[in-house]
């Protein structure tokens, strides 16, 4: 294989992740709006994209495996693939969390509204950024754009837990609302997690790029990693 | 370097991830023995343990990446670091499960306790067989363990919807209590998290072994991959 032939591989790969990455998307936009604005038709899509998610997760992590094999990539690329391999594994689990977003949104849907969703379409929007913004990162190689989403995480986490507490209080002067309000509660936790995905995501295009290993780091405050370009 | 160097890299690495595992069986141990056995200052081990959890996690990656980097692992030694660096990505997921079932136990522990604690004790026990099963399947290469842990997801799923519906079912009556209840159904659903991340370990044991990809399967009908050793 020629140079060359390594470039086009890694390119097919990068637009498959693309691919995949705009399914989440989606599926995430379908569940969070079946809810939002009671469309629960929506709600059949999610279950099918997931399909899909799930056999470009496969795909991609052969095709990461065959470029190690086939290929030595060095510095730069295999950092960029081991990138890929990561970034597969979490848009598959940001497609769990659409799908159990779909399975408590259908619940919800079947009983009576609760009077106010407060801060849940505020989350879902914000979350659908962060997805967003780290898939943008990774295509344009975008390192500030990739920090912004690590930012944007505290808001996501004070926006859920103002949604657990508001909820909690409602339910407890409307008790017989209890199973509705459980089901909001794990909506928001689970477009927290998405929103975790998406700052996993942000930290390993950041890795591609630099060679930062910056998980489990005070933000700003990056160690250097030994594999520098 | 020799191939030799390559082996011992390699089995540095592999213990690392043992390390890990023993950290994260540890952790979930604590997490649930506090609140089983209300023994909140256990806690505090969770906390520090998942420091210790995450440091290995950016060791293991870094490891494999110079694995990669330095060496040209073909075919099963291939497979192995692929499979280490997802082992060690749900281990670290793993310790944030635990987390988030401390935060929700120190919760729990803080308000009067519910009378029965229903199937959680029983879920807990079942969810750490599993975490040990796949690492135990890792660490002797044995693929029957692997399918086995597989089989158990079902069990702790059912227990999991069981705790939800009693759960619910009690606090409806007992609306004081709603909070408390609520920790509960958080705490299980961690527990359910927990299961399967050592699904998804089981699976990549399997794959290390054989080259199957049997994610996203039908149980029992694994799909064959391109790389077999």
């Amino acid at each position: 294989m020629s140079e060359r032939h390594f470039d086009v591989s890694l390119r097919e790969l990068k637009d498959k992740l693309l691919v995949m990455g705009g399914y989440v998307e989606r599926a995430i936009e379908y569940a969070t709006q079946a809810l939002i604005e009671f469309h629960p038709e929506k709600l059949k899509l999610v279950y099918d994209i997931e399909a899909q998610v799930n056999r470009l997760h496969k795909e991609i992590d052969e095709g990461c495996v065959n470029l190690l094999a086939l290929q030595q990539p060095m510095a730069a690329d295999l950092r960029l693939i081991v990138a890929v391999l990561k970034i597969s594994t979490d848009l598959e689990r940001m497609g769990d969390h659409a799908v159990n977003i779909a399975d408590n949104s259908g619940r919800y849907l079947n009983g009576p509204p609760l009077k106010p969703l407060i801060d849940l379409p505020k989350m879902a929007t914000e979350v659908r950024a962060m997805v967003r913004m780290s898939l943008d990162a990774f295509v344009q190689r975008a390192e500030t754009l990739a920090r912004e989403v690590l930012v944007r995480e505290d808001l996501v986490d004070s926006l859920k837990n103002k949604i657990f507490k508001d909820v909690l209080e409602y339910i407890k002067s409307n008790t017989k609302d209890i199973e509705q309000g459980l089901s909001l509660i794990l909506i928001a936790r689970n477009l927290e997690r998405v929103g975790d995905h998406s700052t996993n995501i942000a930290e390993d295009v950041i890795y591609a790029l630099t060679g930062e290993d910056i998980r489990h780091s005070p933000r700003g405050d990056g160690l250097k990693e030994v594999l520098k370009s």
